[in-house]
């Protein structure tokens, strides 16, 4: 079986990251985050990002998108997400494990994106003592569906849900694709988001994730929370050096633009009909159960999504050739 | 500063643990520790541990320790650990966090290692509502003191314990040190462990822990469990190359050895009275503190632990002439 | 305003129930459920129900069934109930605060029933990594419709659950009131029901809550877990005498029956099409936003339930003349 | 076996509270605490308490106190207490469930006394991420021992508290024992407490508690997250009347000091050396095995408390005939 467009997590380390990772291994290093390459890390990200945020590697994008709600929410709260976002559907409750009960409120809106009409009638909800009242918005850039929000689009939905006092955090799993789809990642901090994930893994590296804690006043006694967690690893290095080997000669970026260009070039072989706009690194189509088994059988592991598609997905690894290979595929199939 | 002797977790990864993951880097893998390298990590895990255990590989020593727990004591319930067992003393209640209130009761005993007597006396408390009872029992080998229970030792704390119907954990992030020092790691399963964890990071590898669940009842969904609690990496591949490359030509336990060699020789050359013990890579001391500071003014990062016993450690890396400067360095504070 | 039919909660407690509470004033009683009346009040709750169960009385029939379902499921598991069943809709996450994150997994159905063939779809389900795993069944007797399950309908939901090996709990908040209206309370244990929560408050008494453990196996060391979860009343004879007051006479069943007359009493007065069928004691009632507001205004206090119906709720309270002067009230704003 | 000295939860109802039980069951009432019995309570306990506090009535003091300490520090940290605290050793780990993990820092006093220098020395403890560092302070008004803070005792233990930021929670489980020794409970709030909860069950109340939160900033949503935490009563006014009861004539302060007065009266009786101050309504006594053992053979259930005392508690039901029947019993003993 290939595993080539099953996921963004089939592929392994990018050379960028690969080689970071042997290069941190040399000699003894402080445990626990307080080595170099943590600190050169976290100075990278801030600057790209343009933000002086608080920055913590860690193993897991479930643990730290259900670690920054549990930030933002109380237990008795709720936290507001797009309803086929991965905090609702793919983390096994992990929001509810790490917040301790606090409930997520699924939103809906095309492709993905949070309907702003929907979140207002959400955030007018009067509170009440038998429902978990929001607190908190959950936003996704690129969203599970492969679309982008525009900075416009992020504004409408971040300032009504700070009128009201609430928390935002962006799940960024895959920005590196919103990045370099055109989205202006230095407007994250500035547009109001409390806790941002920067996805690690997906953009080409090995198990890490950047948790950027733009409201500082958010990160008192932030490493006993990671350590409690699960979360706080003694050898830091080895999570901060794929960050600083993908972010200095500018490969998160340019890979992740790879990555989207071989969406757009597979949508553009699909002989089926492209159900979300192809703005990422995901292509989804609509496919019936006999073909989706055919396609199966001819030895390529892809699957339905939460919305009937049947989802490609590309990533740094993904080469032309085989994209090409996989249209021949899917034409054979059609 | 130095950190050679902070903590067996500053070194880096040992060579066949890089290599390891190097190799495993070849190409697409399935997730979610579907993938071959995965495969073959638990099988070489069994065969050492004769054991026909479920196998998980997951990123941190804390969390799995604390999930194990969690499998073991409902909230209301509470585990037998020794009173300086890493789990009381260094995870930021993480046994509690992962098992939503469970609670810890610290034994006492000698150099780390729980007292018969101790054990015996609480397994001997009768169940009151208003304390939470014990219902699991967690030891550590090689202890947090450097001393190595005896195969004869672990069986007259376990067998008490079981025949109450406890469970029975067991804290292996220095398992390879305790077999390097002699201890049949294949005894483990048949003495009545449920649950054991294997460092991988102290070990010499990158974060990376084996979950070894012996009484297979228990591992009934364990990636649901998993990957609620942030620990099931999509990217397994990268956890489990490090275990192949490390347990394929024996070098886990050589490098625990040479460890362990590297305590004796530092041991040997202390001018300070040794606390404890050296059967495993740790070399406790007693020392003032203003040679403790005149130690680190020299440029040596060390700490005094629990016990108030200055603590070194060795691992993989430490060479016999670091040994040698370091004795120097302790006979100049002396 | 008037809180007549705003819900059975409004009323207070019935004259049997408040003379109990007198009665077991006197003198001094051991603390925490060890004395005289509570064990009498289990006894007759094992006597009417046919079962040789564990019983507690606890404050909360929110805590109840949280408490419960976290007997039955894991936090990384989940709970299938309709998806209008108080603890999806009106406990405020109870659930997945006392069961760690525990999910649930709304089913659908008509007027509170769950539809048969939904509750196969959703136990057919893969178990996949990813999700919360269903692991028990929440049934709701009487529905928070005002239905009524049949026996037969019970085993049809019960038997596929059990055969995959799921817990089952029943929220029998308003048991009585099926009971009164037929419902042979004493078949509950034989259809598999592992743990019933037995409402006191809504049938006429002061806060209370049986919890009857019918598979005992699960009611190790529940004294802990209540006192934990703070369910555990030191004066546990003020939570049993309402039950024994209630029970010894048939109170409890009197009054439920009286409350179920009263509310077809009211459907066949009402000139607002009926959304539920009237079995037990509430009647739901199709009504447009204006007539609410004027029904409001009247002085009668009344709302909007979750489907957009209008419910009226009749308990042990209602006489006859109030459900008349009602009944008048409709009528004038219909 | 009498149970009359046995704890003072083992008396009824006193009667105001019973009167008042019985008045507030007229008519129907708005559910969930919107009733105008829990006004007039909430108003009076703002009187006597002379702050402008939120306040509800809980069921329970272990979850009134759990709840507390959740308000006040996360999971990754912990609660300062004496080790000897209600919430240390009586509450079967509720805190760390409630507060999912939150810790606890015993410290020690004599006389259930947190010793000032002990505190400052926690308080001073460096911030390290693989410890709970201290959050909140909890302080217990009487104490378990049957002493009193003075005003002054108690300012020198929170200010340094307050300067670190640190939240402080008062158990006033017995706070009418030690209002009616002269400890004047309008200073409270001026002190720095920021949650009391005030105990009616030992007062002579059924199951009920006032949470009493004197920094409102605090109280956001706090319906929410009693409903969720199975706190939130719908009958409210069988929580709140018998505080009504209780407190409109002075009933409350004056069975406190009918009970403080007759364990006066028993110290002075015992012919076993007194262990503690009998300051509030408890005496302490040495006693060894044999003597204790001839005391519950002859009928009167007490037992050993955690320093190895054993415990008498008056009530306001004890008499002052009982406690002399009891001094007699105890000199036979002797």
């Amino acid at each position: 079986m290939r595993y080539d467009f099953g996921s963004d997590n089939t592929a392994g380390m990018a050379p960028a990251a690969l080689q970071a990772v042997v290069d941190a291994n040399d000699g003894y290093a402080r445990a626990y985050g307080a080595d170099d390459v943590t600190a050169r890390a976290a100075d990278q990200i801030r600057r790209r990002l343009d933000a002086d945020a608080e920055i913590r590697f860690v193993f897991s994008g479930t643990a730290a998108n259900a670690i920054a709600l549990s930030m933002l929410a109380q237990p008795h709260e709720a936290v507001l997400a797009h309803h086929a976002a991965h905090v609702c559907t793919d983390e096994t409750g992990a929001p509810g494990f790490f917040g301790h009960g606090l409930g997520l409120i699924g939103l809906p809106g095309f492709s993905g994106k949070i309907e702003p009409t929907a979140l207002h009638a959400a955030l007018d909800e009067p509170v009440v003592g038998h429902r978990q009242p929001a607190a908190a918005l959950s936003l996704t850039q690129a969203t599970e569906y492969g679309s982008i929000y525009s900075e416009d689009e992020l504004r409408h939905l971040i300032e009504p849900a700070k009128l009201r006092g609430h928390g935002v955090h962006m799940d960024g799993a895959r920005l590196a694709n919103a990045a370099a789809a055109g989205f202006e990642v230095k407007a994250i901090a500035g547009l109001g988001v409390d806790i941002l994930v920067v996805g690690g893994t997906k953009a080409g590296m090995p198990p890490t994730e950047a948790v950027v804690i733009c409201d500082r006043t958010l990160a008192r006694r932030f490493d006993s929370r990671l350590k409690q967690a699960g979360q706080l690893p003694s050898k830091g290095r080895f999570l901060a050096a794929p960050f600083v080997g993908m972010l200095e000669d500018g490969d998160l970026v340019r890979h992740a633009a790879h990555a989207n260009a071989m969406a757009r070039r597979l949508a553009g072989l699909s002989p089926f009909r492209i159900t979300h706009p192809v703005e990422a690194n995901g292509v989804f189509v609509e496919m019936d159960d006999e073909r989706l088994a055919a396609l199966q059988a001819a030895g390529w592991f892809v699957y339905r999504f939460l919305d009937g598609s049947v989802r490609f997905m590309c990533s740094w690894a993904t080469t032309a050739e085989t994209v090409d290979e996989f249209g021949e595929a899917l034409r054979r199939v059609a």
